[in-house]
């Protein structure tokens, strides 16, 4: 079932009653699995390992109405989507406060900023000024690469694009200003590696 | 309108439709608030003096059924609470990971342990091994005093618990291993200047 947010965005979070854990091993060999479940599992394993503690926060929903059926549990019978104000993952990673954002795009030449809402900039910002480690995982699905982009570097394109010019990041730029994660196997999306040397 | 937990428990999130921001200038006299929202005030406060960026994270839901009207916007038409796996609250203060969870109790002697569950001391646990900032922020609602637990001192209790022994922490004992929490208009409850004099 393809859930979409009223924007039209297809709705990949794993609070669907199907999705089951991400931290299930009969998972870890299934390939083109979305970023979103890539980076949770990429999460469960720091976990296990003593690495860092970091989660997806869950979806924020506007619950309007609610059943009580009896002897069952409740059930929500009208409820809608709301924009996220803050980030999408957060946590802590020896002792120091990591916040990010994870996008995708099929593009092979830029990225578009159209996956950022203000408010998520601006939460950002927020990180930043309280020397949180914060940035941004850019997918580009099409070459199967991916990068980490530090929260200050994205300010500047994020600024760049307010000020009426262009509307994406290109390629170039990302290699230029951000940092190649490795992918493998377990974790798969290995961000804390690229936080350990650069940050 | 009330909602209720599967067990009973009321629902006090601030996902309701009808809530409002916690930002409202007209809700500051509104005495008799619960304490999710005088914390999520102080972290208003917080995040406006640039003092922390801490924030309550939605709560979790399992969506099954989901519309999509034409033209407006897509409406979940079944869904569950979920029990959360973390705890309600975190955030960063001068480049620190803080989490904690907040409770309530209207007992005068003692707090019943009860109020939280295995998942939740299981993550406190992991932010501690990763030098988080870990604490509870305990409320005697009748006594109108709030006090600030350190994890690791909670972990004690909960082990006495798990060990067959009292349910919960005596009043007493809250006060010799925690540390009362000034209340006060702006922030309503000032947990970070505990952190600051005792972290």
């Amino acid at each position: 079932m393809t859930i979409r947010y009223p924007n039209g965005k297809v709705f990949q979070g794993k609070d669907l009653i199907s999705s089951g854990r991400s931290t299930s091993p009969t998972l870890y060999g299934n390939r083109g699995m979305s970023l979103e479940e890539d980076l949770q599992e990429s999460n469960q394993y720091y976990l296990i390992q003593n690495i860092a503690v970091v989660h997806k926060k869950p979806t924020p929903i506007q619950i309007v109405d609610v059943h009580y059926p009896k002897r069952s549990a409740a059930v929500i019978k009208e409820a809608y989507f709301k924009q996220a104000s803050t980030t999408d993952f957060n946590g802590v990673y020896k002792g120091r406060y990591i916040d990010f954002e994870a996008k995708e795009t099929k593009n092979k030449t830029s990225f578009p900023l159209q996956n950022f809402h203000a408010h998520q900039i601006q939460h950002m910002q927020y990180v930043v000024k309280q020397n949180g480690i914060c940035f941004v995982i850019l997918m580009f699905s099409s070459l199967n690469e991916i990068y980490l982009l530090p929260a200050e570097k994205l300010f500047y394109f994020w600024e760049r694009k307010e000020s009426g010019q262009r509307k994406s990041i290109t390629k170039t730029e990302v290699e230029e200003n951000g940092y190649l994660i490795p992918i493998g196997y377990q974790p798969r999306i290995d961000y804390i590696k690229v936080i350990n040397e650069f940050f």
